[in-house]
């Protein structure tokens, strides 16, 4: 398992969780980290300063349906030793986003340089889990057959607020026939930390998206004649609200590239 | 189901949540919780100066199971309008302890006059959900029908510890033949909220405690000659946790005397 050697090509990718993460640590992949480490939790990245790291914490507490948190750091500390072995959050995603008075001002390879000894890491599960285990259960997943990005919609929904942090819950959306999307929902109601059950299907007005065919982030996908509209809520909530809050300073992942973690996926 | 007026003696318990806390509110109970508001969920409370709540949420966020968050106040507020209508929570729980330097140094029947800007409230699941749906499904509950309080140990399992707050996992016992101790890991296993499944079941020994009959906490329980001691994770970890710290001030519920919330117990 702990065979290093043979990661880092596409066909290759590493099964072992320690693996991918020295495999990104040492920038031996692009950085994304779909399909690295099949049945492991990935997870999104959010680091702030100690002085909104409470209010954060609540906000995330209030909304564990788009904000799963799994883990969080002593304040100061680069390890994360709940969620993996001998992780250093400075290094091990494949990219960085930094922000500064909610601006996004850089896009890194790793936050060595501008770590601080007062920021606190806070990690929360992504919705790979549930589409590997839609997978593995023969439910298709529209984007993932077309390659391209899920669609993402701003709902009217909302967050309940907690400090500077609030906002809309943003939904992903993927079309499923009826008896696909009972079984999607059994299914993902097993995977809390991502994300859990769908938070709507069919109508999207009845949640505030007036136009299907115009996601607010990612690629618009086709839902068939004899499909409906099926929406979880997804891990941009988080990033929105940290936006909207617009911290003197604040670290994410960048989209597609996550924290492999040791923790199973289910 | 909000009429007040029938409430308050031992046989007509309140069934509302709203009412339960309005009756404990006006001081017309013993303060006592356990029975009122059947099927909505009870939580312990630890009251704590901002300047530990970060690391006392850690501590929450990282032995989810003999300590499942349930709701956080805003800093200096009372209210906790996740878990209840017009609650406060100076008030509405039948009897409170003052900790001072980690010392219990006063009980009393509301906190109004302590209460300070700073302070963040934590309210986490208690065991009552769980043993009501053990009754409800014919599984027998050792010290309910003895009348007595349910026995607890300090075990040699460890808590994840966060700043100042560790220290072992306190684990209560309920005595059950094999089949009942299987269908109660079944039933328990739907409470998250309320610690789920058993972390033990057998050999007392296992998790390091000597003499079953002399609990650390609670009263001595018989074992039939066919049953087996089944323990589940107790909400006096989080307790043992904050006196080991001992903070310069804290607020908890008493024992029995628990926060009636408006959530439905599973």
């Amino acid at each position: 398992m702990n065979d290093i050697s043979r990661a880092g090509s596409p066909d290759t990718l590493p099964v072992d969780p320690y693996v991918a993460r020295q495999v990104i640590r040492r920038g031996e992949t692009d950085g994304r980290s779909a399909g690295m480490a099949p049945g492991f939790l990935q997870g999104n990245l959010v680091v702030l300063p100690e002085t909104h790291a409470l209010d954060f914490f609540r906000f995330c507490q209030r909304n564990p349906v788009p904000c799963p948190l799994v883990g969080v750091s002593d304040t100061g500390s680069t390890a994360l030793p709940s969620l993996g072995r001998d992780i250093d959050i400075r290094t091990d995603i494949g990219s960085y986003n930094i922000f500064r008075d909610g601006e996004l001002t850089g896009r890194v390879r790793d936050v060595c340089e501008v770590w601080r000894d007062d920021l606190v890491s806070f990690v929360l599960g992504c919705s790979y889990s549930f589409e590997e285990a839609l997978a593995r259960e023969q439910v298709p997943v529209r984007h993932i057959e077309l390659g391209c990005v899920v669609p993402m919609y701003y709902s009217n929904l909302m967050t309940v607020p907690a400090g500077p942090f609030g906002g809309p819950i943003v939904v992903s959306m993927r079309p499923m026939s009826v008896p696909d999307a009972i079984r999607a929902t059994e299914i993902t109601a097993r995977f809390p930390n991502a994300h859990g059950k769908p938070v709507h299907l069919g109508d999207p007005a009845l949640i505030g998206i007036r136009d299907i065919d115009r996601p607010d982030e990612g690629d618009r996908v086709p839902i068939g004649g004899d499909e409906i509209p099926v929406f979880w809520a997804c891990g941009v909530t988080p990033q929105l609200a940290l936006r909207s809050a617009r911290l003197p300073f604040a670290i994410t992942h960048t989209s597609g590239s996550m924290l492999v973690t040791d923790l199973p996926a289910g």
